[in-house]
């Protein structure tokens, strides 16, 4: 994409040869459009932890960056195998962190230590370039599954939850690649922005379409049921952060009351994800490891004396206590269509396996 | 109910004869607990638009009170009139307020002027009275209902959302008040507190319930599809804005998505209202006003670097397009029963008339 003219990713190495990763923090956005460095293994695995990175495909490429920074510091066998299992442990659900994790250690185990370095770096920079072209084929792949939900006046309402735009990847995004298409092709969308709490990722996305110039509205999560039922949503389309095989989906938390109410309307439920978010060796989604995250995320809570100014964050008492899974499963059987870089399939077991048949 | 050991209500007449309604600020909680004085309709019906009060029995009877402050500033034909149409422009879709302002109507208008003024502290206190005998009954209707949905130990895992309890009423509330209930006998009962966004009602149900001891824990609104599929639900409970002839429900934005989730996993998704809340004129959903309320208050997020501390409020630019519907319609064909103060129904046309034949 381009911000205020300039091209830019999501994650890049410092330019002159430093041994340094740069990242937008996402933390700080819509706010401040703020680029943190890593320097070491340990920022990185921080970074991802913290959510400076976040986004399925945008972890697994960020994981390989940060095995570049362990190399640069020490090639060692020991370092490689640490650096590893650091990165491997930093969030549970998201199988493209692992997948991109078993790539280099694949590529990099053999290797002389006085390569590693090197290499590491070659290979984060291939898996960035090849996230960024397995997007704009999703995008592809997509748009005619986006024209199939337009409305007789050529309108199309898309709901989309969480952000699954060029944000989450290293480039024009999952969910969104297909909608960035569409509106440059002049297709009349606009998009249904879910706030997504409690991280408010809706608010990256609402930047990203802002910056994009395309019509969208946010929503609270509980509005999902009301849009839906009073037929304001033609197609909803997510991400994914790990498929089963059979075509279960993990996906951001609420996802799944998402696809509950689309059915129950007829409406399309649609997701995007590159190939290597599909994880064979799970079944279904039962398998899948559902991170549980801190409480203080849902115990801070925007509140004002709702007179007409922010008066204060209001924080719910730190001893209340929270459960804050940050992932649902949706079952296949609600799935109308996984989008890939590959094609579009149905959300099942032959579906699936039909994408590693190619 | 009795905070820090003082009996208290949600709205009363200040002593010593002042011609003042008090009420507890609900915009200020759980930060503070502060009590706002009205002197005047305006201040009644300003306090009714930004949510001082919120809770479909509590804005009836606080209409009510309303009604008192114009009579007391001027007890004529015309003064009542006006009255009742300002309050009844304050929100469109709990259907007490008109029911309230009906029987205000009926009760006042055949009066001469001169007896206006005390006819209205009498009965907005006549109303406030039934309002909490009506919740006291709720809460032994529906505990039949809740000890049904126990596990083989005893334990209750309830589910509710947004703030049905003693602040949404004037006292013990409508679904928490068999959740009070079942907690004074004794019964294990814990209950997952839906946040609510926009407004975070969810924070009120989380402060009443610690201060009367009930086990909860607060989860954002995404969680509630998760919670229900990994089994740690039992029975979904929640208040009501109006339900309808046909036993359809409009509740607070969200409630629709757990009712969907609810039923998608065999637990049963309860409504719990006073009479009041039933408009027989309402033939279905369909016919229910849906309130759209500022897209400021979807714009105000809570947000941080989410570095341990808390920097600011996170606003989503000025500019951002919002769609915000304060409520939404769960289908009779969803809901499990209807709890009044009338006793216990199915959520059909024969069960809901039949709350009336008696």
């Amino acid at each position: 994409v381009f911000v205020d003219g300039v091209p830019m990713r999501t994650v890049w190495f410092a330019p002159h040869g430093e041994d340094v990763v740069e990242v937008i923090d996402q933390t700080r956005l819509p706010h401040e459009l703020a680029v943190v460095r890593w320097s070491t293994l340990e920022d990185a695995a921080r970074g991802i932890e913290t959510m400076q990175v976040r986004g399925a495909p945008l972890i697994g490429v960020s994981a390989a960056h940060g095995v570049f920074l362990a190399m640069a510091a020490d090639p060692s066998d020991g370092a490689l195998t640490d650096a590893i299992a650091r990165l491997r442990r930093t969030r549970p659900t998201a199988v493209n962190l692992g997948w991109a994790l078993d790539v280099v250690e694949a590529e990099l185990r053999p290797l002389d230590p006085v390569h590693r370095k090197e290499a590491a770096r070659v290979l984060a920079e291939r898996l960035a370039d090849e996230d960024v072209e397995a997007c704009r084929r999703i995008g592809e792949a997509g748009l005619p599954l986006l024209l199939d939900a337009a409305r007789s006046d050529g309108r199309i309402e898309v709901l989309t939850h969480c952000n699954a735009g060029w944000l989450a990847t290293v480039d024009w995004g999952t969910a969104l690649a297909p909608i960035y298409r569409a509106h440059d092709d002049g297709v009349p969308v606009r998009v249904a922005v879910s706030e997504t709490r409690p991280r408010n990722q809706g608010a990256l996305t609402a930047w990203e379409l802002a910056g994009h110039g395309v019509p969208h509205r946010l929503v609270a999560d509980n509005a999902a049921g009301h849009l839906l039922a009073a037929g304001e949503i033609d197609v909803v389309i997510t991400g994914a952060d790990r498929i089963a095989a059979n075509g279960d989906v993990a996906n951001k938390v609420g996802t799944y009351l998402k696809a509950l109410a689309a059915r129950a309307h007829g409406v399309p439920f649609v997701v995007a994800a590159p190939c290597s978010t599909i994880d064979l060796a799970c079944p279904d989604g039962a398998a899948i490891p559902i991170e549980e995250r801190s409480g203080d995320e849902v115990r801070l809570v925007a509140g004002t004396t709702w007179r007409g100014g922010v008066d204060a964050v209001r924080i719910v008492r730190g001893d209340t206590p929270v459960a804050n899974p940050a992932f649902d499963v949706t079952p296949a059987a609600l799935v109308t269509a996984v989008i890939t870089e590959r094609g579009v399939v149905p959300a099942t077991t032959e579906g699936i396996a039909s994408l590693f048949d190619r």
